[in-house]
Order: structure tokens, then sequence, then C-alpha cells
């Protein structure tokens, strides 16, 4: 059964806390295994991936069909039917004028002491995106990560997608085609993540890598993690949808199993303050359980971390909200605006009844890359600018050297660094010199 | 000796990777003990606290006394003598000034379809930040962790610096005083990373925790990843300078230095198409080596990490910058301007010979926390985003869910993801029956 609550109840406090500090996934401890994985490839490069690719996909390659030819990848493509190609078109053309508006601007400006400020913003040159295969091979996925490195201005953006047995997923190929992928490796597990980061002989290292993995793909991203860049670690999805007497109860519970079908330890959370709603709602997920096709995940998940709260109006619902952080927030209400403008930590809002979450998975624009268990507190989800670094730029004129630099001087000293100290000193006697 | 090479030679590229794969630190294991400690803290908190102070720090505490009371703090900072307070201050309102210029702007947008998009920013809620005590008890570091945070609307900052002995900084405090940190406390290693992630009882918890520190504090930070945000995991910190003939040898001897002297691990590395100057820089650095406070270890990291590369120009001298990515890059060369523009990878760029880096430490404005180790390929320095999040936004009309709900119906379809599809299904019917 999912967690009911009343935020007005005397109880409400206790429970809910511990209810935000429940654990919904068992990590398994693969983190030796992994380091094992990861040594292998550095020591033996494409040797290590060839062999661990048969032993985990079962699939024989040599080292020069680890990556997919542009004919096979063609071959592939023309699989795809025609309304899905469409779609996934139209989900690319939309997620890459959202992030295009991302890009940032470089700044440069003197200050008052003359000194002239500034930044440039930049592309990571080389970035590796891990996509799953199997179950949870998303064509989605794959554009919602090499979009916006390839708005960012990713000169090489390379992909690597694991084919169990040489399965491979069409729609994955031509959603990396339709980004800009420029290469494209059959290989997965921690070999692949380990591949990127140092390279083999067919492989060239990459300097940051994002995308979703298991238990083995997180922990060799970990891992990992200082020698290249990683995205977050993605833990637990969960939509937490605040609904009024406006909300429709079946759309409520279709949002809500939309999340739950994902995993069993995704999270569908309902906050309203509408007691009648939360009976409806809670009945029409019950009867849609009974026939959806993935009723045994979305039904685990739905009793086993599904949770109904009462509150007593709108404002407790935006406070209950920021205590979960939710990655997903649909706000099925009369006035989203106003609610929205309540909420503090979310990863992403869908406002109003119109806009279920699962426009936000495909073909809104936004990235569906959001960050899971409560880290919106801290984080956002992907964007363009996971795909750029700032360089800071700073010029110092003589006049703003003798403006400022007796107190960079000063502080030198203050913290024994003579060194640093007598750095500006020595521009300060020539400009004392110069007179 | 320091390494010299030659970018004209043959072996140059063999002996240039070699230089770049080298290790400059061993950072010790001590995962097993952070790990304990951790698990300490967050079982018994304060108590824990209480003890591992009076462990490691010497100084015995009550659990009420592990925050600086506005007396005490008051006491401290009267003990700052004028000058050096006038100097921070400087330093404070030119790292402010610089760093109000970075909070990012919302957006708001109307597509074609119909469909209102946009992000909004907002500030972590607490924030931590980590102050070493002792040798490296750095109050320019304060300032360039607590400004950013404050400046992006972080409400409550709180830091911890451990006072060993009972010997507390009056710099530090004052520097905490001067950015608006609301909560100082006395503690440090991997304890007061766990109190900051975990809370005790008189230590509320934070979001996001930042500030450098040895390798307990750096394995703590890696290990509470994930239940708060964390800055990045600084390395050993290195300059490159590239220097022509117009450079003047003793400065850039000076400004090698000043980074050398921070520590054995650090790096300094001259690049220059001019060989007489490399000669001229060399001698000037053993010059200054015979009287620096510092020179141990300035001396050894000179000896053990520093490297002279001669390049035939200057195009050459980006590029192997470039390879370097390096923290710190200072352009002493007659055209800063053009030169920086061929560059791709950097922390921070220093221009021309009146801008040593010592400048940017304290008073310059930018920040002096910056990737290292090679980061700066995927990596920028410490900024007012840091501190932010970014929530994306999206409303659904009607007409916009009847443009594009379409195509999500079939990605869902075809990620076998039904009750997504349903959930976008169930509003088409509804307007096809509303006609």
């Amino acid at each position: 059964m999912p967690v009911f609550l009343n935020a007005a109840a005397p109880e409400f406090e206790t429970e809910f806390t511990a209810f935000l500090g429940a654990k919904r996934e068992d990590s398994p401890d693969v983190d030796d295994i992994v380091a094992g994985i990861i040594a292998d490839v550095r020591a033996r490069g494409d040797d290590a991936v060839v062999e661990l690719t048969a032993k985990f996909d079962r699939l024989e390659l040599t080292a020069d069909q680890l990556r997919f030819s542009e004919a096979e990848v063609d071959a592939l493509i023309e699989q795809v039917p025609a309304e899905e190609r469409v779609a996934l078109e139209l989900a690319a053309t939309r997620i890459r004028a959202y992030h295009e508006r991302q890009l940032p601007e470089d700044a440069q400006w003197t200050d008052e002491a003359g000194a002239e400020l500034g930044w440039r913003w930049s592309a990571v040159s080389a970035a590796g995106l891990y996509v799953p295969g199997g179950l949870a091979s998303y064509p989605s996925s794959v554009l919602m990560n090499a979009i916006p490195a390839k708005v960012a201005g990713v000169e090489r953006l390379a992909i690597t997608v694991p084919t169990p047995d040489g399965h491979a997923n069409p729609l994955v190929l031509l959603a990396a085609r339709l980004s800009g992928v420029d290469e494209i490796y059959r290989i997965g597990g921690a070999q692949a993540v380990a591949a990127l980061a140092y390279g083999t002989e067919t492989i060239p290292p990459v300097d940051k890598i994002t995308g979703p993995g298991n238990a083995f793909v997180a922990a060799a991203k970990r891992r990992v993690f200082g020698k290249v860049g990683i995205d977050m670690i993605a833990g637990p999805s969960e939509i937490l949808v605040i609904a009024d007497n406006t909300a429709d109860p079946e759309w409520v519970a279709l949002d809500m199993l939309s999340q739950a079908e994902h995993d069993e330890s995704a999270q569908a959370i309902l906050v309203t303050d509408d007691a009648t709603l939360a009976d409806a709602v809670v009945k029409a997920v019950e009867t849609q359980l009974e026939t959806l096709e993935r009723r045994e995940i979305a039904g685990a998940s739905w009793r086993d971390n599904g949770a109904v709260i009462l509150v007593p109006n709108l404002e407790t619902a935006a406070k209950v909200s920021d205590r979960v952080a939710p990655e997903h927030l649909e706000l099925c209400v009369a006035d989203p605006d106003r609610l929205a403008g309540l909420i503090k930590h979310a990863g992403a809002i869908f406002m109003g009844s119109w806009t279920p979450e699962a426009i936000g998975d495909y073909v809104g624009g936004p990235n569906h890359v959001l960050p899971t268990a409560r880290s919106a507190r801290f984080s956002s989800g992907l964007n363009v600018l996971d795909f750029m670094k700032k360089t800071t730029l700073s010029k110092m004129t003589p006049g703003a050297l003798r403006a400022i630099g007796p107190a960079a001087e000063t502080l030198a000293i203050s913290e024994s660094l003579e060194a640093h100290g007598l750095s500006v000193r020595a521009r300060l006697n020539k400009l004392n010199e110069l007179g």
C-alpha cells in the first residue's frame, strides 16, 4: 500500500521525515569488480574491451568492429518506421531549439581601477555518452544527452551502446544520427566507461562522460570522475503531482503511473487539498493497474514507494513539495503560475492539466535528464553548460596594478606567501622607478 | 632538476606525453577511516563531533561551544591590523563586484506550437564551506568561496574551520564576517564534512559543501556527494607561463615561484619561444630559491615538477598549453589578447606582464578556486552558478498539446512505456470530444 499522510495530523512531521528518509533502492556493491574492469581496460585496451564484450554481451567482435560503420548505421536506420522517424525528428528539433537558448554569453569590461576583467565560455572538446542497451535503451535519452553537447559546440561526440547478442535498437541509432553524434561504439558496462575515459587503440579518450546506466556504469563513472568530468549519478526517479479539485483524477493517475512504470524504485506522490480527489486518483490508479502492460513494475512502485499527502491548502503543498525537491513536479491546479511561484526546489515543473509529464520526456523541449532523489536542492537538469567551461580573464594596466597591487601584497604577506608578494612588489618597484 | 623539452625535437611528443602523465601527488588511502568517522557522526551527532575534535584538534569543547559566538568573533576580529583589514575589504568588494555579474537570467517564451517554455534559476538554500586550519588557513579562500554563495542568494551559509589547540585565525573570521557568513563552527576534518552533510543536534545540515581540504576532507566530500552537492575535488595546483622576448625574467621567475611555494606537488611550467629568456628565468628562479622563506617547498616543487618548454612560435605555445589545460595561465607576451584567442583550455588567464597571477589570488575579482590537474578541459572555476540550480518550466495549451502530443505518444509506444502514451492520449481524446 502506498503511504497516506495528512499534513494537518500531529504525527505528520515524524511520518513525513521517515518517508523522505526511506531508501528506495539497494545499490549492489560492485565497486571491486568495476575497479578490476577499469584496470584491465587501461592495461590492455581493445583486447580487454573485446573480451569483456564477449563475456557480458555474448558478442564476438574484433577490435575494428567495436565501432559501427556508417553503412551499418545507414542499414539499421532504414528499418525505422516513418511515423517514428517523424516523431523523433520533431523531438530533436524542439529539444535543439530549447537548448540553443541556453548558450551563455561571454563578458568583458573595464572597472574603476582600470582593470580589464571578463570571462569566456568554451566547449569541452570531446564528450562520451553512455546509452544503456536492452529494455532501458531509450532513443529519447540519446537526443536529451547528445543535442545539448552538440549545441554547446563539442567537436567530437562518441556514444557507447551495448548490443547484447548483437541486437541493436534502430531508433537509438537514428537518434544518434539526428543529434550529430560522430562515433558509435557497440560496447557497454564499466568497460565502455573505462574506454571513454582512458582511451584504447581504437577509441580515443573523451573529456566528459554523461548518460544513465546500471550499477556497474554508475560505479565506473564515480571512479573515473576527476580524470574526466561526469554528469550526475542518477538515482531512482520520481514525480510529485500537486492537484486541486479542478484536476481530472484519471489524468493524474496516468501521470503518476507514467513515472511508476519506469522502475520498481520509482516514486509517485500526490499532494492535494481535496480528499475526494485523492480517493478518486487512488481508485483510478488501481483500475489502470489491472490492465497496464507494465503493471507488475508500476504496481510494485506504487505499493512500495507511492504516497498520497493531504494538505490544508496549496501553500502547504508547495512546502511539502520543496521538502521532496522532486525530479518532476506537475501542477494540476487552477492557477499553476501562482503555485509555481511558491516552489523553490524541483528539477522540472509541468504547469497545468494540459501538460502531462510525458510531454517533457519526449517533445516538450526541456531536458528529461533531471536531478533525482532530492538532489534538485542543489543541482540542475542536464543542459548546455554541462558541456562548456568558463575561463576567467584578467588584464592589469600599470594604473590598475598601482591601485590594487599593494592590497594583494599585504594579503600575501599575511598568508606567509612571500613569492606571491614579491611578484607584485617587483612590478610596483618598476612603476615607482618609472615615476 | 626541472624538465627541459624542445617542441621541435623528434622525441618531444613522447617526452611531453610522459610529462603530462606523471603523478605529482600520492593520495593516501584514508577511505576506511573516513567512512568510520562519517558513520559515527551520523549515529551520535554532536557527541561524536566533540570527541573527534578533542582527538584530532586537541580541543575540549561542549556541544554548545562548537559554534563561535558573535562575541567571540567580534573579539578575534579586533585583533586584525588596520592595513590587513583594509586590504581584505578591498578584496571582498572587488570579488563581489565580479561575481555579481555572473547572476544568470531567467527565461520564458512561447514557441510556434503555442507551448510556454522557460527556466528559472534559484539559489541553494543552505551551503557549507570547509576552511582548512593551520598553515593552509587562507582568508582569501574564505572570500572566494563565501562571496559567490551569498551573491547567488544562499540563505544559510555555514563555515567550518578547525582551531587546532584552540588557535583561531582572526583574518579568517574577518573574511567570514565580510562575506556575510551566518554560522562559524570550530571543527574540521571528515567530522566537519559529515556534520555539514547530515546535520547534528546543533549543526543543521546543508545542501552543498565547497572548499579545499586535506585527504580526509577530500575523501569525505566524495562520500557525501549525492546526499549533498560538492564542488570539485582539488588536486595539486599549477601555473603555466607563456613568455616571449618582451618578458622580464625576474618577474616570470617570481610568478612561477608563487605557484611553487604553495606545495611540493605544485607545478610551474614556462613555455617560451626564446631560449635566452628561458635561461634567464631558470637562473632567476635559482637565485630566488637561495633566499625565499618557503625555499624548501618551492625548491622541491621546481626540481620535481617544474618544466621549461621551448617552442618554435607562440601558436605552438598555445597548443602545448591546451594539452596541459593549466589552472593558471599567464601570458607575458607583447600581444596577450591575440594569444588568449588561441587558447581553449585554462582555468584563468592573466594577460600581459602587468598581471601577476598573485593579483588573481587576492584582489583581481575573478575566483581563485580553479580546476586543477588538467580538469580545465571540462570544468570551470568556482562561480555563482555553483550555488544555484535551474528549474525548467513547461506549459502546454490545448493547441500546443494537439500539435506535439501525438509525437510524444508515438515515441512512448516505441519505448514500450504505455502509461506515458496513455497520459497524453487521455488529453488528446478529451480535445477530440471538445472538437
